[in-house]
């Protein structure tokens, strides 16, 4: 414990007006001051010397109201530190390049199967694509954020298992930080979903917040006192292997019933009737046929969702649970019918006088832009 | 954000020492200033400005080893904080006076049958048994921690209901304050549980572990990174509420199948083949008297409280379990074995290399001690 010294304060300030422009996009010097409590002279040297490092840019904004001098437009400029997303799921895989604010500034994506799921295809094919990337937007990322749909180490990006993609102790960490020499984070798909909700979707500003994604696999990542929780080793989340079956099929995880055998894409397929490893396109078009005929086709699929909503709502208390992915694709109605089920079902809904639950606005980028923040964590403060 | 002052480090200083010495008791200065990070002029300086306000008592140790003069023996004197904890349970209420240290100095309870447990009887037995007892004792408790097994907003005390109690919507924080006239803070009895496991029993040390125990309910407070969750409001935990058996048993919670009614103290009744409601000491001595029976009438039993272990560990990735209350009482050889079982059919548990399952060891006065450290979380930084 020592004293904090000026330089430090300095730097405090600085990083906290970093991440406000960095979540929050372009603001005026004066917004900026109010938002952090500092006057206005602190925000002047501190953009000015954001400015002179090239992270921020100043304009006149184009209406500006009344009489005196409008204060200026702070515009957090893209290119001061960019991050290499890259998000592997059971069918393609994805990278992106993203900016300091967020913007995607450019993006590839391959499908994967057979080999191709393999570590090593995987790991290389990141590499080179990204390579590629990097050069032909000029642009040279300074870490990365990496998320997989399976059982993660946090500390030092170890996959100890991701059963659809039929991988096992994988150091997927220390295998990318050497060959893209990067700083390389690596997280579990949902818990990265639930930081980009937090940070730029239907969670920002929601304290405890609960994100339920359905892809192959059900998986889930939570968000406590406004951050992302990480059990211990940073093993968490796996809210898919809650067994609301018992005596129910049995799950790749080893167990009966899992919340997952009955909410994934395969139960989905089984209650539409079609094939259970059709093509995401066919499922989705087969959901928006449905109409006004979903009540008959999941009826029984949607009560399941609903038993493990309650579940996760008694146990963690959320204010908001967003659904990702695959459930999107869920016609409102029967999300609305879901969410009022689920606010009489649970006596934590009922206390807090009804959980929210809404759909995912985030779109196919969900991932993608929650791997860019978990990167963005620690270069952010180095700024 | 301002400069801290030499005197703002001080007082950080010296409430980083009270926090260590009232969890983990007497210490050398030598200790103390090796745990804290801080040089032996700085502890002396501190330490001497507790002597002098009486908090703490400095000796010299009965066995100083080797040459030199030993380091001091600094004693944290419990008369320096006192506040009162209240423990309300379905058959009976507690209360105690609890010093600063953790040392219960006193304390009175009596049964809850019939009007006893309406809410005005309630507080007003409170209030006056904790009149009589600090005037027996000749002290004056400065705070208050109150746990009830309920659903509780922490922020202002609102239990929205007690269902064992036949409670709803019962302002006991607000009302207690004003007959106590003490800082009350008011929480789920599970939830304090967990907390005094995590300062003072098998949770020290572990920054994630969950806590669970059955009473009449079920409930459980959960540790993460070190420290309580809240859920939105405070409302959280209601882990007894989880489904786990679809078109099971009516819970008076309104749903179906929870895990209360398949592992409380209900459903231990009916595998003993006792009455539901008979006396608690009678459900531990039909425990005792199993012996190496307890694989017969157990099973079905412990087959629930096994799924709803992994549902837990899975869902929060905990390093630890503890059990409290009722689930002590099992023998020790059935623990072992739902411990087995937890960690070869939870993925989360096969990831952490095998999550630890452990009786509470803190005993009857658990949920006392866990008030009494709610109630001490605001007085350490005034003392």
């Amino acid at each position: 414990m020592t004293v904090a010294r000026p330089d430090e304060v300095r730097r405090f300030n600085r990083s906290s007006l970093l991440r406000l422009l960095h979540t929050g996009g372009p603001a005026t010097r004066a917004a900026l001051a109010t938002a952090l409590g500092l006057n206005r002279s602190t925000i002047k040297m501190l953009v000015d010397g954001l400015t002179e490092d090239g992270v921020v840019e100043e304009k006149v904004p184009r209406m500006a109201r009344g009489a005196g001098r409008p204060s200026l437009l702070v515009l957090p400029q893209p290119q001061a530190a960019v991050v290499l997303a890259v998000d592997v799921q059971v069918e393609h895989a994805g990278i992106a390049l993203v900016g300091f604010g967020g913007q995607i500034l450019g993006r590839n994506s391959w499908n994967l199967r057979g080999r191709q799921r393999e570590p090593d295809e995987v790991i290389t094919h990141v590499a080179e694509s990204a390579a590629m990337l990097a050069q032909d937007l000029g642009l040279r990322p300074v870490a990365a954020g990496v998320c997989v749909p399976g059982v993660v180490r946090r500390a030092d990006g170890l996959v100890h298992t991701a059963a659809n993609l039929c991988w096992g102790e994988v150091a997927l960490g220390q295998r990318l930080r050497t060959v893209l020499d990067l700083p390389v984070v690596v997280g579990n798909d949902a818990e990265f979903g639930a930081l980009a909700e937090h940070v730029r979707g239907a969670g920002r500003g929601a304290a405890d917040a609960v994100f339920v994604s359905a892809d192959v696999g059900v998986g889930g990542g939570l968000i406590a006192q406004g951050a992302l929780l990480r059990g211990s080793a940073g093993y968490l989340g796996e809210i898919g292997h809650m067994t609301v079956r018992p005596g129910g099929r049995i799950c790749h995880c080893g167990n009966e019933g899992c919340w997952e055998t009955e909410v994934g894409e395969a139960a989905l397929c089984r209650a539409l009737g079609m094939p259970e490893h059709g093509p995401r396109g066919a499922i989705v078009a087969e959901l928006l046929e449905l109409h006004g005929d979903w009540e008959t086709h999941l009826r029984e699929y949607l009560d399941w969702l609903t038993l493990g909503l309650v579940n996760v709502v008694n146990i963690l208390g959320p204010e908001l649970v967003v659904l990702g992915d695959l459930f999107t694709a869920l016609p409102d109605g029967a999300v609305a019918r879901v969410g009022e089920q689920v606010r009489r079902r649970s006596m934590v809904s009922r206390a807090l006088g009804g959980v929210r639950i809404e759909k995912s606005r985030l779109g196919a980028d969900l991932k993608l832009l929650g791997a860019a923040e978990a990167a963005f964590e620690g270069v952010l403060a180095m700024l």
